[in-house]
């Protein structure tokens, strides 16, 4: 087997690997979500297969497509969201990983077009302040993967908010990418949770941009960055 | 064994392991939730046996009934509910798979005689629209299953939510029926929790028929539908 | 081994076994839940003993008490539950088993002192109208227990939401005392849910009494009531 | 292999076993929490590492530090919280174990600012009172064991709610501190449950009094305490 090809069958196991947690996090319903991943130094990356559940998803199962998200190699069809994971991959180069979900709290903040304001230490930590709203896009052509572009360029959250729909986040890899899918759906969560008995105490802008920088720089082991 | 033993067998078995999912997705408490699927070209269908745990339940103990809910075949009494998934049966032939469940967020709403409006682009996706309300309906004669069939004919929810009471789905196949109560219980509880902190946004009617048309003939994967 | 002790055996396997149910159903944080069962024909019943975790429960670990709440025998100190289980038994001769928890919603509306209304159908089935509440009480006498057979007898709930402390249910047999208390966390969330956006619509009281009697005389399989 | 050594290969078992019912009683996302306990009879304690997942953590994976916070022994880097860990430890004689989450509920509070009252009789036997709050405080120098310490001195409770971020728990045990930590969002959840649809009725202070000396000295095995 030549070296790329182990790079992709590895990254195919990665992301079949990742979609078990977001079962396991309680992000997904039936097929509803789904993890992609780049392939290193090409214009490829590979993603779940549509509507194919989750007990069932194996290695050989995830598909690989173009950055125009033509399916390339796999004998599924792609994930209906292909296209929006494509434009991403082809607007954000720093990008390596992709996730979506319907998740039910982040969902919830979606559905009122509203930004979930950043009142946790663990917000400011991860994403740096508030994570934004982005428009409402119908599937089927570019608009869904402009939206996440276009919010998300130049912002510190990892996550948007896709109004009436649900969650994408990016990372720099695709468990980073599923981390940040875990903790949007953890502090939209907590901070429903408060805001349903009263308003949650604000924190001070250099707070969060003090909390920010120590967790992008500090926390962790080095090397597993 | 004949041909058609063979597939009220495998129905057995399908509807049996479809109740596990009624489980995995917190649908049901104790025994208070049931599958039916139709016997492809029979006035035959199979379901759960009355008040036995889903723990205990087998293929064998799957129990057969004529489309007058009458039991033709199994040892034990069949789920109280029969009568309904009947009635069903008999008067919406494209149906083959019935669910009953009493999940939480769903009944909710039934409890307030409360469609769920259709917020997020999932719903337009699986319901087409809101979810409706049928009728209030006591057990122990046809006034449920006409309450259901009166609600869905004509409609394109899969689910109706019956005042009161809980939730029946239906399906062109058991797991259609099964996936439906699972995305409706999703759904009743993002959109509820998104009405606790606010209003959630409309979606333009023309932009749920696009949502709903393109799902219904694109996702998923063509030979599996 | 003599026909008794092997009566008294098998109780304490299944009263063990039932605490998983507690487990199972999220009724129980930590060691805060007990399951007795009715020594049949005896003045004892067997409980869970004080402060040991459900992962390390075993039939041996289960002690038998008398009518009084006195050790009879068991290594183990029984559960501080006792004295009100044993009240129970002592006065309500047709009880043969009680459970104790302090599930969620159920001990939030006990927190309340606000009876659970009867809007769901499988409420009237089960409870054959609204969960009532009990009194306030102290732990070290008999006033729990007291108050558990004053609000019970004679009501058709076979649960009690004792005021800022959690559920008692009682039953013919431990499981249907079990069956009761994950029924009223079940409807205690439904209801409060329901009742988050909304008054949910009453149910009329012939058509409680009507549910509640089928309930009790037809459901499940006639020989496993 | 010397006693020592021994106690502190115990002592690392334990912790990370510990770490497990974070997991299982849902107060952990992601490796957002952390369990430590001190080594009898030294200044030192052991504390999990930064950044490592829950099913990765293995007793060698678990670090020792000194009561500077001070990596002592082990190849990870501890815990980013491991700073407040130690001031409690060099400051709290008493404590043994401390434990740090952001479980949904306790957090929800904490981003109020607002302690839980008590109105639980649970409440009282475990917190004899109310969880207080403790002070907004960056991560990075003393501030958050220093407001651990000034909020828990002389406080019944043995958790406190850090304001904006979430909850520090302390026992005379690692499983001491992970039982507080366990009931903490325990009562967390159904005090916020009870008032989203009115107001708890309070509990009179000799009631409570009475449950926690009751509670304090009766509970359970009396070898396990």
């Amino acid at each position: 087997m030549m070296k790329e090809e182990r790079v992709i069958e590895e990254l195919r196991e990665t992301v079949c690997r990742l979609h078990a947690e977001l079962v396991r996090y309680n992000l997904v319903a039936w097929t509803a979500g789904n993890v992609s991943g780049r392939v290193p130094g090409r214009d490829l990356f590979v993603i779940k297969p549509s509507g194919v559940s989750y007990d069932d998803l194996t290695p050989e199962s995830i598909v690989v497509c173009d950055l125009d998200g033509e399916l390339v190699e796999g004998s599924l069809a792609p994930s209906s969201d292909t296209a929006a994971h494509a434009y991403v991959y082809r607007n954000m180069p720093e990008v390596n990983g992709v996730v979506h979900t319907h998740s039910t709290y982040a969902s919830a903040w979606a559905a009122r077009g509203e930004a979930i304001p950043c009142v946790l230490t663990a917000m400011a930590d991860e994403f740096g302040g508030e994570i934004p709203i982005g428009p409402f896009a119908l599937i089927g052509n570019d608009d869904i993967g402009k939206g996440i572009v276009e919010t998300l360029n130049g912002h510190r959250s990892r996550a948007v908010l896709m109004q009436n729909h649900g969650v994408f986040t990016i990372g720099e890899s695709p468990k980073a990418a599923v981390k940040a899918a875990v903790m949007c759906e953890d502090v939209a969560r907590t901070v429903h949770v408060s805001r349903q008995l009263g308003e949650p105490l604000p924190i001070a802008q250099d707070d969060i941009d003090r909390l920010y920088d120590r967790y992008q720089n500090v926390y962790g082991q080095r090397s597993s960055r």
